[in-house]
């Protein structure tokens, strides 16, 4: 048997403690580097959001560890979005037509189990409060400042791989290495966020409905919120940072943020005892895309998760992608391990348009959240959706449900698919196509058949351009 | 009348002079810095292309000078696109069926007459070996290093106008600031370039067609070839990097060199005496696309040409696209004059989508340039397409025709309309739907419905989503 090599791996958030145990899983010596304390251990700040969408994608890069049944206890289903008006009437839109669900889950818990199982493995050394300063892209050499020390140690590895979210040190050592040409983007949202909550019913219990994604779409601006373990929810504000009426900007008296609540989410307001603090103390945060090219160098260093390709939440899908691209970097170690210059590439050349995807598709629905949900044509599409998906469960999926339920399918063919899909029911709803003689199925064929024509027109272009 | 303010032009490349001397002519007292030395007193190495397309929007931007006159004589007209196949076999391929051109320009020659006219303004002030260190944002202060003394100095300015490039020391003070949100972009094509030459002929004249853009097409790599006044042509290689059997790495002895040349362009390479000392002495430069946002800051600081938005050279629209900037600033300052957040904002809000489409753009016509234009199905199209401009000159323009020769149309509509258009095209030649049997006329209606009904449905789906 060979010798396996040792990787080192930089964060070890959600991607790299799945990374590090995948990796150890197949024998590599690993060394797990995390810049803040162990949230074992000591109240952590994450400087990032309490509780996630946890999805199909998501649990095939758990599968793959044999970590399925460890998760579960810690998720909360969601069947679909609870829309709130500003009347507060509730309208319950489910997430697919095949009783699918997503899951929220709490970021830490995860993080939590995900180290538990790290520590059983005697192939990982674990060290937190390392900080990475920079990494030597043809040695594998990085080098970590210790918080508590202040002292910086080098370390040397066969790989280097960094898992070290939006803000990754090994990311910026690539981008400012001179010898190479590195493609780079960040692309901020005109909006904001910030985290505020709703607290659990006097009993314990959840104080709206437990079992959904709640959205208060208002147009230019949305709350949403998502339930936890002890019947708490975290609510996110979604605000313009300067733009018109109502901003983070403008937000800036008591008296502003409780009239505009009081306007925007009235039936929100009464849940939030502590919102006054929550929105002065809490931050506000930027929404940005991250997209970089290549995300490997010299055979010697490799991004993963936000790492490589940093998405808006909107979709739900940052931890899946980041766990699925764990589960694709798997299959190509199947392929060629031995070689991680062809790993690496063989592994980009497949899954940059997948994330390339998936970080178009976030921003999309950032509009399709905060606007679209509210408004009849996209109503009436959601529901002819819901009755195709219910009554023909194995011949229609809606785009939701083929970038978050159809794991099978790369994110860019959901994206081509899903995109097309929509332009064509809606343009058919726009334009009066659906009457009322019609039975399900054959506006089902009628969809089908609008779909098939505008995809055999991409395809012709595309198939030419690609000869 | 208004005192009026004092304006700070980093960069008197074509679009700094084009800049201050519109600026002068409005009133404004400009001070105009140059990093390089005086490119009519010394021998300066630009860095950049020797000689550049010139159309109808970059003439848009210089007739707002009062300098249509003056560019015209040093303009050689190209009427379209030469192809030359292995076999050393022509093709002409006319840039429209309206006997439409562009043009074949100096990049130095228009540079010397800018700066001229410049030097005619009592407004302007020009201060040459000046490298911009930095800008701080808030105040309009901005740095300087005497390239010859080592000296710096700080200027200031009520508004400081970045015109200085795609390595623009104005954009990186705006991406280096930690106070507000920058989205920033840079994004390498595979593909690098080296400049190279045909010499004149013996007795001066063009030993090539001299009115046409000569390309060399090859699927993967591309020549072209620009005609100067001195009868030599300046000829560019496209090539991968690294990828593939040639490559910029692989060609790495004369040998390796000569046998490319003489398997792809054996009818240049009897032009090319001095190819080997060329290619090895020339540079080879990354061709890269550079987008961002905000242009501007605080109402003091404003970045146009290719320090908003650097494009790649294949649609020939860099210099153009950095003039018609200056004519869309101008009609903002007609309007907003005396309010520069005002003026900034609106002239990005229209400009922004348009900068974006043509980058673009730009990148697609690689693929065109290097692959299509060899290729049966395209030819097709492009005969055809000529023969619509020529039979209909004020019914039908090609994508080519809309972005190149349509300065009154936006750059964003010339993209939304020429790709449609040109996607229906294809797929009716793919799908053999122009039969023998139909007129000219008829096959035109044709491409107009279908072009129709997909701008339709695209604009169905658009129009949801903004309202």
């Amino acid at each position: 048997m060979k010798n396996k090599e040792h990787i080192l791996i930089i964060g070890a958030g959600l991607c790299g403690s799945l990374l590090a145990l995948r990796m150890a899983q197949r024998g590599y010596k690993v060394t797990l580097m995390e810049k803040r304390p162990d949230l074992r251990k000591e109240i952590v700040d994450s400087g990032r959001s309490i509780n996630l969408a946890f999805s199909d994608r998501g649990m095939k890069g758990l599968r793959l560890a044999g970590l399925e049944e460890k998760v579960l206890p810690l998720c909360i289903p969601m069947n679909g979005r609870m829309i709130h008006n500003t009347e507060g009437e509730l309208f319950m839109s489910p997430y697919s037509g095949r009783n699918e669900y997503i899951n929220s889950i709490s970021r830490e818990d995860l993080n939590i189990m995900l180290l538990d199982e790290c520590d059983k493995m005697p192939e990982i050394t674990m060290l937190f409060n390392q900080k990475c300063t920079g990494v030597s892209l043809e040695t594998g050499e990085a080098t970590f400042e210790d918080y508590k020390t202040r002292q910086n140690t080098t370390y040397k590895a066969d790989v280097v791989m960094g898992a070290d979210g939006v803000g990754s040190a090994l990311r910026k050592s690539m981008l400012d290495h001179r010898k190479f040409l590195f493609s780079y983007g960040q692309d901020f949202l005109t909006h904001g966020y910030k985290e505020l909550s709703f607290p659990p019913g006097a009993d314990g219990g959840f104080l709206v409905e437990k079992n959904a994604l709640h959205i208060w779409p208002r147009g230019k601006d949305m709350m949403i919120a998502l339930p936890n373990l002890d019947g708490s929810f975290t609510v996110t504000l979604f605000l313009s940072w300067e733009e018109g009426k109502d901003s983070f900007e403008s937000l800036n008296t008591d008296a502003a943020v409780l009239d505009y609540f009081q306007r925007e989410f009235p039936d929100a307001l009464k849940l939030m005892p502590d919102l006054l603090k929550e929105f002065k103390e809490n931050p506000t945060s930027p929404l940005g895309t991250i997209k970089c090219s290549p995300w490997h160098a010299y055979g010697k260093v490799l991004l993963l998760g936000d790492a490589a390709h940093g998405i808006v939440p909107f979709y739900g899908q940052g931890m899946n992608s980041a766990f699925e691209d764990i589960h694709v970097l798997d299959k190509y170690l199947n392929k060629y391990e031995g070689d991680w210059k062809a790993v690496f590439k063989a592994y980009q050349n497949e899954r940059k348009e997948d994330t390339d995807a998936i970080a178009d598709l976030a921003v999309d629905n950032f509009h399709e959240m905060k606007a679209h949900t509210a408004r009849p044509i996209f109503q009436e599409k959601r529901k002819l959706e819901t009755a195709f998906e219910e009554a023909f469960p194995k011949e229609y999926f809606s785009k939701y449900a083929l970038v978050t339920f159809r794991e099978d399918l790369r994110y860019s063919e959901a994206m081509r698919r899903g995109r097309v899909q929509d332009k064509a029911i809606l343009n058919l709803i726009h334009d009066g196509k659906f009457t009322e003689s019609m039975s399900l199925h054959d506006k089902l064929d009628l969809v089908k058949q609008e779909t098939r024509k505008m995809l055999h027109d991409d395809e012709v272009v595309e198939g030419l351009e690609e000869e």
